[in-house]
């Protein structure tokens, strides 16, 4: 039935939404109805706690966990988008590996522009550290914009001097405030969620007049990721950011850092999200479950004499 | 200690080897002997058979089958290798996937040039279709030369109507006979394996004078992959083939076929073989083999209503 589910989400994506005019309240509120709509795994438990200087969400497994801890990055453009709307997505990361997941509450554009999301990301990851988590047992993982956050928080990591994490897994990731991928116009019409227009009308929130060519904003253009950790990256080709993670993908090649890019036909902006009605999210998820599974398991393997 | 195992890899294929002008006869036994060091899973049960026109070795799990066919094609440049010299790659997708294998005795150049190998491999998939399995339970592998031919094999099935099988797994596919790959030069010295006067001496064999612009023989370059299988492509970063596979990757995503291209950095060439000695091979091999199953297991949720 996978041809006709991808058909009945893209349908439902496109459903007449309000005009890019819409207040920041009113883009919020539209959000989390949206995401309000998938689903999460019952198999988990939640609690609010702090993680450096901001809340998050504890998500653990009902079983006994397996040693690892995941940081989740929400989506939503740095201007939308909580812990509880990526649920979904953080949640199933948590039931299919048995890691344990901190999903991050970071400051939001405009009322914080950049770089504040990544002053809060790096912060919740030296709290981690601080803790006494090993890096080698912490994966970054996020969606879109929270996608962008995993590479970036990296990036700040390693400009601070800190160890840097096992793995990235990132959803659909928001990669470059150039907007300058060929799929941006190439994908216009196809992609059922944004439009240039949309997307440069939250962008131009987080940017706040900065310019967007630096790694921390458009990793996928100017980023050295020498040094990085092993990275899955997936996208569909039904999106207008599939080039965002196409050159991130070259750039990690490029570094000689392990890259997986997993691009599925046909299904729109972070597609995992809808686990349970569309075959592919489930497989794309497995596969992220296996990734993060071996990037943690293979400390042990690394360090066996 | 997977650090030292990469450069125990690269030394050990840096070992002296007879220079290009060997003999036929004394490439193929250089190749048999090195990868009879290769470690082959036990628990497997192996015949020989014969598929279509050519002899094969049909590998089977030890214990119960799963329903799936896995049509391997083995690696060596056209002109060399043989189903005993993959017999490890194919034995390790048999037992962790738990579906069977036909790996197939295609004939060689420079006694058989282009297009012999892909009149023999169509012809055991015709023969496999034939004897009434499903194309939709039926996946193609290879590595090497057999990984170019897991693309032209399809390409051939498509062009004589018939239907496409589940999936592809490709291990450091070679995919352009032209060599205008960037990482044909940029890998020159990195690649411990092969050098552009090797990669010709046994390239010409099989060309034999042909045009090497041609779709059956650079997929790469000139293929079009519309209504392709789910693609799975595994290089290392260490190789002057792996813009084969981020060419191909490139193609398969333009013509809107699902596609996973998995860069692993520091390995050389099919790196897979080393299986037991390299954590990098076993980790990519279980990641095939999810996505073998994925793809399989699929055909049933796709039927379910």
């Amino acid at each position: 039935m996978s041809r006709e589910q991808r058909a009945k989400i893209d349908a439902l994506l496109r459903q007449p939404q309000p005009a890019g005019d819409r207040s920041v309240e009113e883009i919020r509120a539209g959000f989390r109805a949206l995401m309000a709509q998938m689903n999460v795994p019952t198999q988990i438990r939640t609690r609010t706690t702090t993680l450096g200087t901001r809340p998050a969400v504890l998500v653990e497994p009902a079983g006994p966990p397996r040693p690892g801890t995941i940081l989740y990055f929400h989506g939503g453009g740095w201007v939308y988008g909580s812990p509880q709307t990526a649920m979904s997505l953080t949640a199933n990361l948590v039931t299919r590996t048995g890691f344990r997941a901190f999903s991050l509450d970071y400051r939001l554009a405009p009322e914080h522009p950049f770089p504040a999301a990544i002053e809060d990301t790096l912060d919740a990851y030296r709290a981690l550290l601080d803790s006494g988590e090993d890096p080698s047992a912490i994966v970054f993982a996020g969606d879109s914009a929270g996608g962008g956050l995993t590479v970036t928080t990296c990036l700040a990591a390693r400009d601070a001097g800190l160890p840097l994490p096992a793995a990235i897994v990132a959803f659909s990731p928001g990669l470059d405030a150039t907007r300058t991928g060929e799929s941006i116009d190439a994908k216009a019409g196809i992609d059922p969620l944004f439009t240039r227009a949309s997307l440069e009308h939250t962008g131009a929130m987080y940017l706040a007049g900065q310019d967007p060519h630096q790694p921390l904003l458009s990793p996928a253009v100017c980023a050295d990721l020498h040094g990085f950790p092993p990275m899955l990256l997936q996208a569909g080709t039904n999106e207008m950011m599939l080039d965002d993670s196409t050159r991130l993908a070259a750039r990690a090649r490029a570094a000689d850092v392990d890259v997986v890019l997993d691009v599925t036909a046909d299904v729109p902006h972070v597609f995992q999200s809808f686990t349970g009605i569309l075959d592919e999210a489930d497989r794309a998820l497995d596969r992220a479950a296996l990734f993060l599974s071996q990037r943690l398991r293979s400390r042990d393997a690394d360090a066996a004499p």
